[in-house]
Parts: C-alpha cells; sequence; structure tokens
C-alpha cells in the first residue's frame, strides 16, 4: 500500500480508477472495518477449467497467491503511472462510471492526507470548496457578458436608425434621457436624437429622408450580418448556431474540444451582438446558455477537480446551463428547471444547489448592470391587474394548439432546410446565405414598425397591458363616454380605433414574416437563438386572438359566455395575458418543454395567478406538437448532426433482445478478443492495426470463452508505446499478460510486458436475452459507452452506445448510418 | 406468437415480464424491422462446455432448436398462466426493474390492439389519460383535505379558549365577523364570543376566571390528545408521526401494506384536527404529505395501470407528496421540489410534469376553499416592503448557524429519546405518555401568549412587519417625535417600548419552551409534523435577534456599518425578515433541505429580493448541521426504524469490492444454487425449506458454475402448488427443469415441471472486482433488488439490497443488525 501511494502521488489522477481494482486486489485494504478479506480468488484459474469445484471452494482453496503478490510489488514500483491512459480523444464518449470512480479515489485520497499536516487541510478546504467557487465565478461572468450583451446589442441595433449626436455611445433612449424638452407621450423624439437621413440630408421627414433611413438600415444591417458570419468563419466555426443541441450532447457525456473554449466565447459574445444587432430573426437566449457554459468550461481549469474529469466537468456545465437561462429570462428557478429538463443528462442533488446558486449569482450581477433601466432582468417584464375567466380557457387552448401546429410545421420545415444545406453545395457558401437573408429580412422588415424594431422590445409592447400612459398604437381605443378617438383611462373594455385596426393588420404581416424568416434564419453561421423569435410569433397571434375576443366581448356582451362575468364598462379581457400564453404555447411546440417555460414565464409576471391558462397552453401545445412527431428542435438538431445522444425522455418501447442487436451478427467477423497470457505484443498490435474497435474484451482462452475484463483501445496503445521507450527488453516477441502473475514462459523468451493496470476488471455484461429496453435504461442511468454480452457465462459480444442509436433509427425506420461519432 | 397471446389475455400484467423474455426466444419477432433474429444461442449448452468453439460459433451452429420449439408451443399454451407471480409479499422490496418492463410490456399491448376497434382505443385513450386523471384526482383530494382540516384545526383550537354563542361552528375570529360593536384594533373582541369563564362565572376578567379558562384549556388539550392516540392506537397504529420517513422508504420501494389506506387517511385527517388543537409542539404540514399520498394511493386503485405496478404507483405518491406540500405551504413549485429533493426515488420527467399538475390543483382547491380567510394558500403569506443591506447578512449567517446547530442538537435529542422509547418498558404505555406531554405541554404553555395561541398564528405575527394599523405587543415601538408611546407610523426604526421589552422576555421563553416540548413530541403516537415547530423556534429567534439589531441600529448609528446604510428616520432593519430567515435556517437545520425550502418560502414572500438571504441562512445552517451528522431527521427515523433505504444522497466513499460483501463469504454455508435441469421437484422444495433466501440463482451444472438466471422463492412456491394443483402427473420426484427443452428422461419417470416462465433469463451480473461503489450507483439507479457477482464467468455470489445497507452500517461502525427488513 505504501508503494501504491508513493507513484500514485505523481500519477494523480492519471491511474486511479484501475488503482482501486488493482490496489485492492493485491493486497490487505487497510480499512479494515470488519469485512472479511483474507482470501483471495485465483486470477489463473483457467487452470481449474476443467476441475468440479463446488461453488465455495474456487475461491477458498488457492490463497497461496498472497506469496507471489509481494513479488509482484516491486514491479508495480517500478512501473510508472502511464501517462495518457483515462483521457480521451476528440469526438468520443466518455464512460460516466470510471469518471465518477476516478473522482471519489481522488476525493479518498484527499481525505486521507487532510490530517497530515495544515497544508493538506488547507488544500482539502479548497478542493471541498471549489465547487461552490466555480459556480460563483461562472455566475459573475455569465452575468456581467449577458449584461454587456444587452446593453451592446441595444446600442448597435439603435445605430441602424440613427445617432446621438452628443454621445456616440447612448442609444436611442439614453440619449432623450437628459433631454427636457420632450413630453412623456413622445420620449422617444428628442433633438440629440438624429436618424441618418437627418444627419445626411438634413431633414427628418419626407420620403427622401424615408428612402436614405431605409437605405442606411439595410446597409447596416448587412454590415453586422457579414462581420458576424466573417468572424464566425474565420475564428471559431463552434459559435455559431444556439449551441443548446451540441451543450445537451456534451452534456450526455460526448467530447467535443474547443466547442465551449475562450475563443468561441469570445467570437460568439462579438458575433452574437452583431447578429442581435443586423435584425435577423433570432435571439440572444440560446447562445446566452451557450456563453455561460463557455464560462463554466472556462472557470473549470481553474479547479483540477473539475478539469481533469469529464463528469465532474459536465456538474459545472449543468449550473452554467442554469446561468445562461436566468440571465436570459431573468428567471433563476427556471433557469434551473431548464437546466434539469431540458439540457442535463446526469443531475445530482448537488448539482441542483449550485445550479441554483449560479442562476442566482447570475441574475444579481445582471440586476446590478441594469441593461434595461427598469431594474428587472428581462426587458418584458409584466404586471397584469385584472383576472382571467373560467371561458378564457378557450382562447388559451386554441393558442396552445397553433404553438404546437407552429412547432411541428417548424421542426420540420428547418430540418428539411438544414438536411438540404447539409446536403447540396449551398452549404458551401454560408457568408453568401447570411447576406442574402439578411437582405430579405432588413428590405421586408423595415416598412413595418412592428418587424422593424428590436424583437424583444416588440414582445415587451405586445406583453403588455393597455394603461393610461400607453402610448402605443395597440392602445389607440375609442373612448366609450363621448365615442371621439382619444387616450383615455383604458381599464374598461372599449371599441378599436382605427389605430388598433392598422396595427392589426401590420401584426399579421409581422407574423408570417417572422414566421417564414424563422425557418430560415435558425441553422445559420451566425450565433442564433429560436426563443426570441418563437415568442414573438406566439405573442403576435396570442395579441391578435386577445383583441379579437375582447372586441367580441364588447360588440356581443349578451352573449352567454360574456353576459356570465363581462358586464358592460368593466375590463375583462387582458389581450397582453393572450399575447404572453401565446408566446409560452409557441415555445412549447417548438422545444417542447413544459415545468420549466411555465416556470420562466410565471417568474416574468411573478403571480400563481396566471399560472393555470401557462399550464392549459402550454400542455395542449405539447400534445398537439408530440402528435406530428415527439422530437424537439434540438432533439431533431442532434439527430441531423448524428451526435451519439440517448434521449432520457424517449421510451423504448420495441422487444428486441440483447442479442439481436450485440456485435458479431451473424454475417460480421468474429469478435475481436483478447486472451489473458498468450498474445505476443506483435500480436496484440495486429489485432488492433485491423480493426477500428475502441476497445476489446480479454477473455480466459478462446476455448471457455470466460470474459476477465475490457481494455482500451487507447490505453492499450499508449501503454505499449510507453513500455518500449521506458521498459528494457519489450521486444515484439514479449509476451502481453493481462494476469495478476506472469505467465511461466521458456528461458529465453523475452521479458513479458504487464497491462493489467490498464485492464478494467469490472466490465458491464447483461445477457444474450436481457430485453433492449433494460439495456437501454442501463446504459441512459450509468452513462455506459459499451457492455459485454454473455450467453450462461460465456462471452458472446458487445453493445455500444453507437450500436444502440443505430438500432434505434432502424426501428424508427431511419437511417442507421445517420449516427456518426463514437 | 398467436398462442402467446392468447394466454396472456387472461393473465395481463402478472407474466408479462417472463413472457418479454421467453417469447422472443421461442419464435421470431413480428417485428421485423431489418434486425437479423434468425439463430438461436443453444440453451442447453453444457453439450458444448468441453469444446473448443471460436467466439463466433456457438450460437451459429446451433439452429436445430427451432423445430422442437414448434412442439413445446403447445405446452406453453396449455399451461395457464400462474396468479401470483410477480406480486410482492408485505415488508418486502420491489425489483424496479422487472415493474417498469411490465409496465412497458401492457404499453406495447395496448398499443397494438389500439387499432382493432374504437372500444379498444377508447381504452387506450383511457390508458393514456389515466395518469393526468389520476393526478387531478389526487390533487383535488388533496386540496379538499387540506382545506378541511385547515378549518377544523382552526375551530376545534378556538374551543379551547371559549365558544361562539350565536353559532357553535364559528371560530373566534369568524364570530366576530358579523359584529360590528368592535373597533379594528380590537376586532377579535365581541359580544358573540364568550370565553369559558364568562359562560361558566359569568365574569371574563379576574383570577378566578383566568383561573377557569386555565383549566377549560387543560382539559380540553388533554381531552383532544387523549382522543387522538386513542383513534391511533385503536383504528390505525400507521396514523401516528409525521409519516415522511416511511413515504420516502415506500417511494424507494419498499411495501409497506396498509400504510396508505383508506383507513389511515381517516384516522389520520381526523386526529391530525386533533392533535393539532391539542396545543402539543406540532404541525400538520408533515402529516398533510401523508394525506396527500393516501389520497394518490386510493385514487391509483381506480386504474389498473397504477393499481398493479408498484412502479407506476410510486409515481402517483411522488405527485401526490408534491400536492401535500403544495397545500401546506402554498407552494406548488416548492412542493414539487420537494418532491424531487426529498421524496422521490425515481423521478421521471412525466412525474415531474404530473407532480407539477398536481400541486397546482391542490393548490387552486385550497384558495377556492379559502380556510384562512386572507385569500391566500397560508396563514404567514407576508409581504415586505424593504431592501436588505449587505451588512444584514452577518446576522442572517449567525441565524443559519443557529439553525444548523438546533437542527443537529434535535436530531441527536430526539433520536436518543425515540431509541430510548423503542428499547424500554416506557414505550409500553403511549396513551399515558401522550397525555403526560400533552399536559405539560399546556401547564407550561397558557401563561404565555406566544405559546398558548396556535403556531401557526405565532410564525404569523412573528413573520409580519409592524405597520400603522399592527395592534400586536410586538410593535409598540415609542414614537421618534415627541417621544410618547404610541402606535404611529413605523415606519422609520423606533426605539422600543416597554411592550416590544415584555415581548422579548416572553420570546425568550417560549423559544426555550418550544425546544425542549418538540424533542419529547416528534416521535409520540399522534400525528406529528415538525415543519411548523422548527419554523416557529427558528422565528422566535430570528425576531429576537432582528430587534436587537434594530435597536442597536437606532442607538449606534453613529458605528460604520449603520452609517452607511441606516440614516436617522429611515426604515433599515425590518425583523420580521429576521424571522423568517430564522425559520428556514432552523427548518434546514432540521430537514437538511435546501432549494426546495429556498422555493418554498420565495413562494411565500413572492420576491425574488430576498432569496440570498434566505440562501445564505439555509446554506450555513446545512454546512452546520451536516458538520455534526449528515443525516436529516428523515434518514435518521428511517435508519432507526430499520428500514431499507438506501440513500441517493449518501456517496458510498469505501474501496471495498463486489467480493468483500457477498454472500457466501468464507465462513457462510455454500450458496444456494439451483440447476437447470436434475432437480426433481422434492429437492427443490428441500432447497427452499432448508433456506430463507428470497431467490436462488439457477446454473448450468455444480461443474460448470455457469448463470443461467434467477428465480425468486415466491415465484418458484406457488408455481410449484399451481402445478401439482392443476396439472396431472406432478409428483415429488419429477423433474424440474428450467431450459428451453426438457431433459431426456427415462421411460418411466412422471412428468417432468417446466418452470422456464418464471425464471429471470437477464439477472444482473458483476465480477467479483468491480468496487462496492460501483455496485451500490447501480442499485440506486437501476433500483435493484438482487445482483450476482461473477469470477471470470463463474457465479461466485449474490448481493442483495439488505447485504448493501448492512455493509455500509458496517464501514460506518453501526450496528448492521439494525437493517431489518429484506
Amino acid at each position: 500500500m505504501e508503494s501504491e501511494q508513493l507513484f500514485d502521488r505523481k500519477g494523480f489522477y492519471r491511474n486511479s480508477y484501475n488503482s482501486i481494482t488493482s490496489a485492492s486486489s493485491d493486497e490487505e485494504l487497510l480499512d479494515g472495518a470488519g469485512v472479511i478479506m483474507d482470501f483471495h480468488a485465483s486470477e489463473d484459474d483457467n487452470l481449474l477449467d476443467g476441475d468440479a469445484t463446488s461453488p465455495g471452494s474456487n475461491y477458498i482453496m488457492s490463497n497461496g497467491g498472497g506469496v507471489v503478490s509481494s513479488t509482484t510489488h516491486l514491479l508495480d514500483f517500478l512501473e510508472e503511472p502511464i501517462p495518457g491512459v483515462g483521457t480521451y480523444d476528440d469526438f468520443h464518449t466518455i464512460d460516466w462510471v470510471r469518471e465518477k470512480c476516478k473522482d471519489r479515489e481522488r476525493h479518498r485520497k484527499i481525505n486521507a492526507k487532510k490530517k497530515e499536516s495544515a497544508w493538506e487541510f488547507t488544500k482539502s478546504l479548497y478542493d471541498a470548496w471549489s465547487g461552490w467557487l466555480v459556480v460563483t465565478l461562472t455566475g459573475l461572468a455569465s452575468g456581467a457578458l449577458a449584461g454587456l450583451i444587452d446593453i451592446a446589442a441595444d446600442w448597435l441595433n439603435d445605430i441602424k436608425e440613427g445617432i446621438c449626436l452628443n454621445a456616440m455611445w447612448f442609444n436611442h433612449e439614453q440619449c432623450c434621457w437628459g433631454s427636457n424638452e420632450t413630453t412623456f407621450a413622445e420620449r422617444d423624439k428628442c433633438p440629440q436624437w438624429k436618424s441618418w437621413a437627418g444627419l445626411i440630408l438634413g431633414q427628418e421627414e419626407g420620403p427622401g429622408s424615408y428612402i436614405m433611413n431605409y437605405f442606411m438600415y439595410i446597409y447596416w444591417a448587412l454590415s453586422f450580418a457579414f462581420l458576424a458570419v466573417l468572424l464566425v468563419k474565420v475564428f471559431a466555426p463552434y459559435a455559431c448556431g444556439s449551441g443548446i443541441p451540441e451543450i445537451k450532447t456534451i452534456l450526455s457525456g460526448f467530447i467535443i474540444r474547443g466547442y465551449l473554449g475562450k475563443w468561441t466565447l469570445l467570437i460568439k459574445t462579438v458575433t452574437l451582438v452583431l447578429a442581435v444587432a443586423s435584425g435577423l430573426s433570432l435571439g440572444k437566449e440560446g447562445p446566452l446558455v451557450h456563453v455561460a457554459c463557455c464560462c463554466g468550461n472556462i472557470f473549470s481549469y481553474l479547479f483540477p477537480k473539475y478539469s481533469k474529469n469529464e463528469a465532474k466537468k459536465r456538474e459545472v456545465l449543468s449550473a452554467a446551463s442554469a446561468a445562461g437561462v436566468s440571465v436570459a429570462f431573468g428567471a433563476p428557478i427556471g433557469g434551473v428547471l431548464f437546466s434539469l429538463e431540458e439540457v442535463s443528462y446526469y443531475f445530482p442533488l448537488k448539482t441542483l444547489w449550485r445550479s441554483f446558486f449560479a442562476a442566482l449569482v447570475a441574475a444579481f450581477v445582471l440586476r446590478s448592470i441594469n441593461p434595461f433601466g427598469n431594474s428587472r432582468l428581462v426587458l418584458f417584464y409584466v404586471e397584469y391587474h385584472t383576472p382571467w375567466y373560467l371561458f378564457e380557457l378557450i382562447p388559451f387552448i386554441l393558442l396552445g394548439v397553433f404553438g404546437g401546429l407552429w412547432g411541428a410545421f417548424f421542426i420540420k420545415a428547418n430540418i428539411a432546410w438544414c438536411r438540404r444545406r447539409k446536403s447540396t453545395r449551398f452549404g458551401k457558401y454560408p457568408v453568401l446565405e447570411v447576406i442574402f437573408v439578411a437582405a430579405i429580412t432588413a428590405v421586408v422588415a423595415f416598412p413595418n414598425p412592428y418587424t422593424r424594431q428590436n424583437t424583444s422590445e416588440l414582445i415587451k409592447e405586445l406583453f403588455t397591458d393597455c394603461g393610461p400612459l400607453e402610448s402605443s398604437q395597440l392602445c389607440q381605443y375609442r373612448s366609450q363616454m363621448n365615442g371621439s378617438k382619444a387616450f383615455v383611462d383604458a381599464s374598461p373594455n372599449k371599441p378599436a380605433g382605427p389605430g388598433v385596426y392598422a396595427a392589426m393588420w401590420q401584426l399579421c404581416l409581422a407574423l408570417i414574416f417572422k414566421i417564414i424568416m424563422t425557418i430560415f434564419t435558425f441553422g445559420l453561421k451566425v450565433p442564433a437563438g429560436l426563443f426570441i423569435p418563437s415568442m414573438a410569433i406566439g405573442a403576435i397571434a396570442g395579441r391578435i386572438v386577445g383583441i379579437a375576443v375582447e372586441q367580441l366581448a364588447y360588440y356581443h356582451h349578451d352573449w352567454l359566455v360574456f353576459r356570465e362575468w363581462c358586464e358592460v364598462g368593466t375590463d375583462c379581457i387582458t389581450p397582453g395575458l393572450y399575447a404572453m400564453v401565446g408566446a409560452a404555447a409557441c415555445l412549447g411546440g417548438v422545444t417542447r418543454m413544459t415545468v420549466s417555460l411555465v416556470v420562466i414565464v410565471f417568474e416574468l409576471t411573478g403571480g400563481l395567478e396566471y399560472i393555470v391558462p401557462l399550464m392549459a397552453a402550454v400542455m395542449t401545445s405539447k400534445w398537439v406538437g408530440d402528435a406530428f412527431g415527439r422530437e424537439g428542435i434540438y432533439e431533431a438538431h442532434i439527430r441531423l448532426n448524428g451526435y451519439p445522444f440517448l434521449d432520457a425522455k424517449e421510451e423504448f418501447t420495441h422487444t428486441t433482445l440483447a442479442r439481436e442487436v450485440m456485435r458479431p451478427q451473424r454475417s460480421d467477423p468474429p469478435l475481436a478478443v483478447l486472451t489473458q497470457d498468450d498474445l505476443t505484443v506483435e500480436e496484440l498490435q495486429g489485432i488492433i492495426n485491423e480493426t477500428s474497435y475502441n476497445g476489446f474484451p480479454v477473455i480466459v482462452s478462446k476455448e471457455s470463452q470466460r470474459l476477465v475484463g475490457f481494455a482500451l483501445r487507447r490505453d492499450i496503445t499508449i501503454a505499449i508505446e510507453n513500455a518500449r521507450r521506458k521498459q528494457e527488453g519489450i521486444l515484439l516477441t514479449s509476451r502481453v499478460y493481462f494476469t495478476q502473475h506472469a505467465p511461466t514462459l521458456p528461458a529465453d523468451s523475452p521479458r513479458p510486458l504487464k497491462l493489467r493496470s490498464i485492464l478494467d476488471m469490472s466490465p458491464f455484461t447483461v445477457t444474450d436475452h436481457t430485453p433492449m429496453e433494460i439495456v437501454v435504461d442501463i446504459f441512459r442511468k450509468l452513462g455506459l459507452r459499451q457492455c459485454l454480452v454473455t450467453h450462461n457465462g460465456r462471452l458472446l459480444g458487445i453493445i455500444t452506445k453507437k450500436d444502440i442509436l443505430r438500432h434505434m433509427a432502424q426501428m424508427a425506420n431511419q437511417d442507421p448510418d445517420n449516427i456518426m461519432f463514437n
């Protein structure tokens, strides 16, 4: 045990997983808490193979091994831990069980040492707190970056329309704060703010200046879009898209190097601002999750606990994604639930607490930055003052149906378009595509005020109830008392004025425009979130429905449903609430989130009052959407990209057995196996070079097919290379053995190579009769990479995560070769 | 396949698990989606045992079995499904994997049939919606019962002090609503409400009537307590306590028959009202979770999907516990998180949605009942209007430390007392004990107004900020302007008046009283929750600290910390907030909840503003408490009662291997195994009678020790009995076989008994070298009951859940014989 500790102090994290299994098979455990430990299972019991031993006897009789083990000690001591063993290649799947074992081993070592000295104790404290530290840092950084992005995007967005003369770095609203010449109703007009036409042509009104503004709008939109796509293409290709599909895949245990790196962070932050400002139909909420995860990943490098362990790193990333949603929507609890419901794979309770903490810290930082000047975390925070009535559930459920239909249609259309982009030469020109889409967006968007303005602001306007101070076109109702068009107290339901009718038409056009453009925008090579466009579409539809119901209630107040609740002169319909319900329904249809979505919207309004309408709409939307296809947009993109993602939400309902999925099937070449003590280095290298498998089962002998363990290709290659470099006498003819003791060899044979330290002696096995539903469950819950299949104790084959995914694709009549990675 | 379906239509749920495995081993699957299926692994390959077969060959060569299988078809058809197979005994652990397989099989059958007729389609729709239906019913019932309990407890509690003359069924507050003779400040005094002294002696004031009221108070308290304990003892012993430890255990997969039955529900509801009214130091929140779970269990009997499947039933119970907390605290989101963090074991996303829905429905029903007359779900809903300052984190963290210390102390003291009650003859007299505790509580509580009143009302008073309308003694500050004692606008910080000083003393006494009585009360044989007493203790401590800080800030406003934030004449300290933080900290110390607790309290205040103080206090409290022992009160009670509960939160950190935990160890008798085809019925019965194991591994032969499957004791007994009753020719000398085909027997031997249908052909196995941490992880995540241990393909031993719990107890230096059940 002494020698074991000595070498482990150098190769601290690398080999710890195997040292659990190998260490305790060599010698007595120090931990003598009353467990009977003094027996050894014979490691080379192929000698016993034909013997008729009773079940109890074959481990009691073989106690002689203890003598030999003291000599092998020396060998262990001479062997350096092999660098690189236990790490992963790019685009490979991690082994959760192994990673968690490594971490527990590390934890045990720190705990054992901490009483040795004050320094070790401090180190153990640092280790224990590093989890909280890293999520705090992540929360701080995410909040700060979100604030920065909000402010910058706001400013850049206003640049499209004009400039602040006395301070260029002010956006339109800030520019007019200082001005005291304007009334409250015209608070966004002030002499300091010059439109481009006003600056260049010297006049603010008239057709000439309209064309000038139009031209400048398109010019800036194209410039921003061009700059964004260029930066992404040149510096960080991973910065494009929303990033959530990839983060889901990464969290499920896949390695994509550089996806969460500092370059991606930097470029994504900059290009996100540019993309939002370019007026494309996209949002910053999804990418903010990616940005937060980049922060989490980067900070985790400060703590070896997280940087050296892929499973622990994913805990930080789960917390970071919660922080990302927290700042995107100002919803810390919703963020945690989003992380839990939508993106995370392995979510222990400790991660729940830390996610919550990270989300809170991020929200507080963002609130201190106060990017919207309303001391709220989001632009579209709302408060309603009227309750809802039971009959309103009908329009709410209709909005849910609309949301579900929109979601299903969007997913189908967007995936079809993205597949076309992938498969045809059309995808070769991403820069041109972005510029083209940006140009169309800008040209069509400018004339309509509802598409010209920032999408967040549009959502805010649609959510807001018409109050006495509201100057929006949407609130131009005719006053009831004298019939004249005027801005009056908006409380009771009133007939719509011409402003409202005009707004309705514009909103309908905006709805069609948004629906079409969003399909072509999501998937462009710029950072693009889907939350805001989806919400905008839902909010437009909801507001239209809301106003329609309101007018119905006004003109037909004698109808039974209205007579019951809507007395004349009282306010019973809140169109803003309809907009909110519609937004939630559409977002739900696209992403298929439910609880987290309801909680996010609940945190926007801060009242339990509206949970039932939201719940009804979101649930309807999910059910309607699921009727057309169970995948949300993120799962659909994961499948499109062929990532090895085993969705925890999808039930495996087929009756296939493990032996129908395992390799080799009848037509395949036989399983590539290693025998435990009769291969030479050359034979081993031959097997490795001839095959492309990631690992090989090790068996007692070809005759008995009894399983000993599993060795990874990467580990074997590294170990052989290392041995040939460092250990003398290792030749191509050297015998390789995975057993505890070297096999007896002729006297002139070269020094044998012991590879037991890289052997996983506890591989997961299932029998060939195990239903695949159980196998899938095991893979999901334990995070396995592969599993061996046995029949009556004999090795039959192997099932990998990829095999399962291919099988599931086959069962769903999809192309199984779609699954690309290992 | 036809015949298979035919018999399955009768024995619908019972045998489905095995029929997956056996069905597809007999014949080709209908589901021919491209999988190569036409090979059979040889079932009786002990013929091959010594052969030198290459890895690929041993399943390709044995295709002859297909001919025989068509004859065995007939046998399968003759065999009735065996009733009782697949059910569980009382106090046994369920097999989650098996239950989930059963459910998926059921689901598949319904899906396959639903296109047959409109009736089947309706049935499939009913099945699909039954999950939502059952949680809706559960939510409705929980909300209604909670409202009933609230109203009844309130009324009965006031009976202790007096009676409403014009309407006996009114409580004190309702009695005085109608009266217009009282002012707002004296709104709880009205002529209709008579104290007992007023009624009996005819006078309300004076020492005589004080003694009379004192006497009547004690009389009623004792009567309620006596009635409660009597009802529990006679009708439903399971109705006592909070029920949360048992619900945690049940949700983790343990069977306690009757624990969630209708008698328990009825008696718990009635006695809960009595126990709360008796003035004992207990709350109704924990028992409400039990009540909700009873509702969930009872409603699940309406739906075969849930009543016949223990795993599915637990999904309903998870949702019900969320509904319980939702109505207990008026916190639907907190309820879901409580269910997730604290009680649930298996929590798929679908359950998350349904829990949320159940919690919402329950909350809405309760709000419609409006038991507190404030259109809130709880009595102690609060709104604060002042922010908190950074320096206040110091007292908040101190409150956290207090909460942690209190939690640790309470757990130690209460467990010690409960252990004494269990082990000495003292526990033989539960009725006397309850009466004794109730008497002491009543005698000591009456003189102090803060202990006399209902604990919920006390918490409300402590939480509430002093506003201009507050008439409480706690708000008798001296006015600043003229120095005279008066009730003035309470906004700025003011010096405390004599009322506040008196209240401080009374609160200190109340704190000591509550601390002592709660220790002795929790564990009595009456329904008793811990949430409210813990919160009361924390609220008292918090209010005391709050007033102290407030007075410090008033008298020492020149101190640096106060100068910075508290200008003279402004209100900077809210003592009510301190009470709330203290309550959360104490509850956190006792239960070790974190996020769910913060969310529950957050839903009480409805503002993100105070999450940071709460988080700081709750986290501190958890850390301080954990330093003295990692168990919360519920886990401690589970351990005290010896339930087989494998806590998901506790990390297994030892380095033991599977072979050190498995049975048999060296000193044990050899493992009881069955061979697949050479036992007689008599030998089999002999093995079953000689041992007490719950199941037996089935192996190919004693020589090879190669594992075939696992058969449960209960299933074997039922199957043999069934066969001897129904099948002719089954004698004691009949051969029992688990193989696909009957072994070749001498001509005169009796008819053999085929038991393949009860054989689990996919038992879970691990190698003897598997670290126990992985084994524990597998047990937790998959919900296993047992796992077989192999070494190089040979069966070595078995590990059950009980073995793991015993091993964990051993490692923690606890008595391993404490784990009682299987």
